[in-house]
This record gives structure tokens, sequence and C-alpha cells, in this order.
């Protein structure tokens, strides 16, 4: 079975459309995400056009900021900081990575917790990881991944779930939701001895690597489900572009053993969108409440 | 092999009194440590006690606030928020559990996480969770097992290390703590089905429970470095105050197999007031760096 994130994603877009629609007709609030991009990098530029195409078809409002690669430190945090006191702002989202010579963390910890939708800040990290806290928004990715496991009907309590991969983005914060979802969990990486078998015990296999295809056949569990976060380019000749986006998992050969696993495109990709579309609605609903 | 958290301890005493005497010396700075107490409860005053006979053998100041087990929340609140601007104090430690009727989160979370000497803040886990942060203060118990691990000479690197317990103050900071040390990490609480099979594939095991000699000499692969972080009460009427204190680990047994073992008590506990010790000396250090 494939987890389609695609399909899943669709319908959650438009439960939000509604839900936004109404939230606009009853409160006159329309959620409103700012984007930031730094620069001139192309996959950026690539992933802030799709999330602006996700606001449009939603009605959210999308509040676009794009700034010269060369620009100085202190300018971007001057923008976020206008973003953070803004009211129709409800969410900002600085694109990474930003060049070289921005501090990265200094930009993000200024961003305001009630608008961090990415759910990057420490703070929010911190509230996620520890139990009886609850986060202000749950990272994009991580969350994508655990409504797939939730809407194809995975049973998590007790099973072994292992998470190749332990990035501040997905690998760390996903395995922290799988442990309070009563997963007994491993996080797996390239330091791992003997990562095939660890991989092979898993009950629930989530790759976030980004190794083209690294998670074979035979490293899978059969029956197990597997969820590949990872977005690679590999060289193909055939394609226009001369490369095609496999994940890090080579899914034809995982499908034969998996009970089910999410594809590459069209699995995680869609989901982080759909949650960040989430979280910006959220966000607009609890700025209602704050007001009320 | 017996891990001996309490000669370990004595030395990094030995060395923080030094210190502690040449920064007094040469910066004319004393340590200080404030201890909140509120209500009567025994276990809580002896932990204070404890912590406080260290703070004296160390040449740190004490500054310690006892409160009635009914202080309504603003007065333990007004409390800390003194702590936070007084320039004596640099770390603060509310000693936990508190009265029902105080919300602990907010009392926590208003420490400065420049004086959370406990490391229990939010902010301070999220840092340590992320790679490429830097918390300010690790918390005392899981900082005190990686000492441990290191005076041990355990070498983690891609090794299985299994924590048993999820708690907020061992068992999710010691397992991000191995994660960043690059060990494979496996998070196993409650839920988990085949505990024993789970604990047997553990390289290094760290018992942080809650369950009286839960641990037995067969939950341990041969060769294994167990960390017994437990501390529980069973009744034995050979003992004037009618009981004693054991670990999550079967200690005789468990030293037949492993390669090492913490005992209990004279393992963990003694690192932790150590631990709490270092951080103090370190944010007074810091407050130096601050005015400097």
């Amino acid at each position: 079975m494939l987890i389609s994130g695609k399909d899943i994603a669709k319908r959650l877009r438009a439960e939000l459309g509604d839900k936004a629609a109404d939230l606009k007709a009853k409160h006159g609030i329309t959620p409103g995400l700012a984007t930031v991009l730094v620069g001139n990098d192309p996959a950026s530029h690539s992933y802030v056009r799709m999330k602006r195409k996700a606001c449009e078809e939603l009605g959210i409002a999308s509040f676009h900021h794009e700034l010269p690669a060369d620009t100085p430190q202190a300018d971007v945090e001057k923008l976020v900081s206008e973003l953070n006191a803004d009211a129709t702002v409800h969410g900002i989202l600085v694109q990474l990575p930003l060049p070289d010579h921005i501090n990265e963390k200094e930009v993000l910890d200024l961003i305001s917790i009630s608008k961090d939708v990415d759910g990057f800040h420490p703070m929010n990290i911190g509230m996620l990881a520890m139990k009886g806290r609850e986060p202000h928004f749950l990272p994009c990715t991580p969350h994508g991944v655990m409504v797939m496991l939730h809407e194809a009907g995975v049973d998590l309590n007790g099973k072994n779930a292992v998470v190749l991969g332990r990035s501040n983005i997905v690998g760390i914060p996903v395995a922290l939701l799988l442990m309070h979802a009563n997963a007994t969990v491993t996080i797996a990486h390239s330091r791992t001895q003997n990562l095939q078998e660890v991989c092979k015990n898993a009950d629930i296999l989530i790759a976030a690597v980004g190794r083209a295809e690294m998670v074979k056949g035979d490293w899978v569990k059969p029956g197990a489900v597997v969820i590949d976060v990872g977005v690679n380019r590999v060289d193909d000749d055939t394609r226009e572009r001369g490369y095609r986006l496999v994940g890090d998992v080579d899914t034809d050969a995982v499908e034969a053993v998996a009970s089910a696993v999410s594809p590459v495109p069209g699995g995680v990709g869609p989901m982080t969108i759909a949650m960040l579309m989430s979280n910006t609605f959220t966000s607009a609903e609890a700025s209602l409440a704050q007001k009320a």
C-alpha cells in the first residue's frame, strides 16, 4: 500500500479552506502568512512558491518579502521584528537556508513564538520534548508524518519505531512525537553500527537521512510501515531538467516487503505544506481568542 | 566493576571548592545558590539539606527560603522574581514537588534561564535537544550520568544505548545527550513491548523508571554498562527506619553480567548534587564575564 500524502493533504487543505472562509465570515479575520526569502537559491524559491500557492488556494493571505543575498543581518532582523508586531500576520516563515553571512539562529530566535508556524524555536522544541507541555505549533514535517501514520491506521502503542536521522527539523522532533505517542523509539544515524539490522527491527521506520534510496528491501521488516521524508536529486538524462527526485527509500523494493510506504514525490512533501497552512490557521484562531 | 558516583563526585566537589576559592580571591565573587522549599515533605527537606551541605563544603553561599505548605502561588512567584533580580544569587533551585495548589510549570518558567541551574526550563531543554545549540545548563542528573560514563571510559560512538524511562528530568534529556554523543539511542518505557529484550540489546543501559530492582541479570547483555538512576524505598524491618533504598537495578545479579554498574546509594545521587554545584559555579563565572 502506498500512503499518499498528496491525497491526505488535499483533503486537509479543503477542510482548512472551509474553516478559513468560516473564520472570515464570522469574525472578519483572514489568516496571514509572511514568507521571508533571502537570496537566490532556486530550491528555496520553488519551496516558497509552493507555500504561497497553497495560501492562495485556501484563502490565507500571503505577505511575501524577498531580500537580496547580501542583505545585512540587521535588516533581516528588522523585518522579522516588524512582522512580529503586525497584527495581520499570524505566521512568519523564514525560508532556510539563509546566506552564510547571516546568523540563522539569531534570526529564528527572534520570531515571536506565537507566530513561529515552522515550530523551530528552541522554546517550542523544548515544550514538544517535555511531558505535560504543549508546543505552540508542531513542526510541519514531523506533524505531517504523524498525521500520515494516523490516517494509515497505524497503531504506535508499544511498537518499535526507528527514526533514521537526527536533524533539528525532522529526526529529533519526530522521535519525540513518536515517544509521546507511546512508541518505543530508536534514533539511528550515520554513526549507528549495524544500521540495517536496527532498521529491520522497526515496526515503523521513518527515513530522514538525506541519502538517495538508502533503505533497501532487505532493511525492512515484513509488514512494517515506512515513511520516506527524504528528497534527493539523482541524475537522470531521460528527464528534461536532467534529474529526478527520489526519497531515502528504494520505494519499489520496500513496497514489496512493507505493509505500507509513502512515496516521493507525493508523500511527506505535500503534508509539510498542509501542516504549515494548518499552523497558520491555528495561529489566526488563537489571535481571536486573545482578543476575546 | 562498580562505578562509584560517590568517589567521582567527591573529586569533582574538591575541584569545584578550589575553583570557588580562586574565583573569590581573584574577583571577590562567591557563587550563590538559592533554595526554595514549599511545605513539609520529608524527602524534599532531606534533599535540600544535602544540597545546602554541599554548598557549605564548597564555599558556595546558600540562601534558603522555606515557605509554609499553604503559600499562595503569587507569593512563590514573587520570591522567584526577587531571586531573579538578586545579583548575589547565581542559581535558583525550587525543590519539587510543589504542593498541589501551586502551578509548578508557571513557577519553573519564571526562573531566569541564566539562573536555571536545574536546567528544567523548556527553553533550556529545547537548546539541549537541538543540534548546534548549547543549553545554559545541563540538567544535573542527566549530566551526572554522562560524566559517570565518561569517567568509566565508556565509548558511546555508534553503540546501542537504551534509556528506560521518559521523564522530563532524566529519561528525555539523558536520551538527547546520548544521541548528541553519537550513541544509537532507544527510549523504552512502561508501554514498550518485549522490554527485557530491548534492554538486553543495550551496550549502555540507563535505568530511570522508578521501579525497585526491575532490571534483573537476564535483562542485561554480557559486558554492558548499566547506570542506575532509580531511588526506591523498600520495606526492611532490619533497618531502624523501616526501609532501605534500592535502585531500578538488581545490582548483585547485574554486576555478575555487566562490565560495570553504578550502585544505589553512592551512584547517581552524589553526582546530581555535584553537577548542581558545578552549574552554580558556572553561572557565577558567567556573571563575571557579563560584567566585563
